[in-house]
């Protein structure tokens, strides 16, 4: 839990930061390898993956005896900021709140266990979280983490905090996540906090994350209020495709 | 519209199947560059370019001295697979249901001028249709075209066919698209359509598609009984980000 994110994923995270913010230029020639190496103190290997990454995503191109430039792209919303309310609402220069409903350290259900594959009956911890843009409620979270995760939070104060900051702070880094999508009408609980008519209709979006070691540290269920967010998913024959219409088990 | 995918999109897609297929091996080395050009007859950009796209998701590994392999991978649904509802659901082992509800010619309104970028009062041709699985109701789809690719569809018998292929027949090929997911209330018509109360919450989604020029071939509103399908999203910090949650204007 305590390692830090794969050198060549810092690398590939660093080099797109630069061209977002324009460091890296469009149609500037992009650093040499050994340029790279030299700057950051690493082998060849890591530079040359991350490089590669960036060229088979396109925002990179040329070589092969062109020397390889910087391309215009554009601007995509970084794994970092999608993962982290605050972050996001942080860009977005909105006032992130969170409100923890409710904080609970329980053992896992059937279904927890299977997501978090642990053993059943294995302590976990669980959140319910009410988050807001600018005091206006938008999502409602569910989220549970095996007890080794979730340890961290039972000892922070959690209110107007950030989850995944907290808990990448204490070495649990959210590397790869899984994202299922689909409507549902609101509950109670949801009524309640969210302001709105049992019934509403919310988008939802169950997660499972990952670690760099492909641990699962957290399964949640995120419900949006339509009227505040969305989700933009781009995909093209170019590349492995991202998103699955999945058939919705009976 | 008439062009083919590009040479390296279309070798990518045929690495890939190889792979899907195991026609590739997880563990087997990749065939060399050189025979690839020989048995595809193309230059070797195009296929370092298919190559490089394949290491940078991590469906080949190895390279720098260790002979690059095939990897095992999740499968992941194909773009064509998910682009098409038709594909989708013989994937499944449904039988998909196509019905006409409307189809129209006339002068765009001036959102869907925006959208698809032509003109105001351009001709479009826009379709309203009911796809089923199994004969049970699945969504309901209003997609507006050029009229340069939608008088394709004025001419064909649509009911019980793929409109992507019918595009992709008359050279209109799919090989980028951009999603908008969100959650709405079934207003009278998806009532009527997909048999369920007024205010029964649906996964809504809206797409604008490409061609490989980069131009808009379709904008589509495609919603989905919450009951029948959903949308699986996978992410993370090694490549580029295809998810953002995005505010919704208000």
């Amino acid at each position: 839990m305590t390692s830090p994110s794969p050198l060549h994923v810092q690398l590939y995270e660093e080099f797109t930061r630069r061209i977002r913010t324009g460091q890296w230029h469009p149609g500037d020639r992009v650093p040499s390898e050994k340029s790279l190496v030299a700057e950051f103190g690493t082998s060849r290997g890591p530079v040359r993956q991350a490089l590669a990454a960036l060229r088979a995503e396109g925002m990179i191109v040329g070589g092969r005896g062109a020397p390889p430039r910087v391309q215009h792209t554009a601007p995509t919303q970084s794994f970092g900021t999608f993962m982290s309310f605050t972050e996001w609402a942080n860009e977005l220069g909105f006032e992130p709140g969170q409100r923890v409903v409710e904080l609970t350290r329980r053992q896992a259900s059937e279904d927890t266990a299977r997501e978090l594959r642990i053993a059943p009956d294995a302590p976990v911890v669980e959140m319910i979280r009410l988050c807001s843009l600018d005091g206006k409620p938008a999502m409602l979270e569910r989220a549970s983490f095996p007890l080794e995760v979730g340890r961290h939070l039972l000892a922070t104060e959690l209110d107007n905090r950030s989850v995944s900051q907290t808990l990448a702070a204490a070495g649990a880094h959210s590397i790869r996540a899984r994202h299922v999508i689909d409507a549902i009408s609101a509950h109670p609980l949801e009524s309640e906090q969210l302001e709105v008519e049992v019934g509403h209709p919310l988008l939802r979006v169950r997660r499972l994350t990952f670690n760099e070691l492909g641990t699962v540290i957290e399964t949640a269920d995120d419900r949006y209020l339509p009227a505040m967010a969305s989700f933009v998913v781009e995909n093209s024959a170019e590349h492995r495709n991202p998103l699955t219409r999945r058939l919705t088990p009976s």
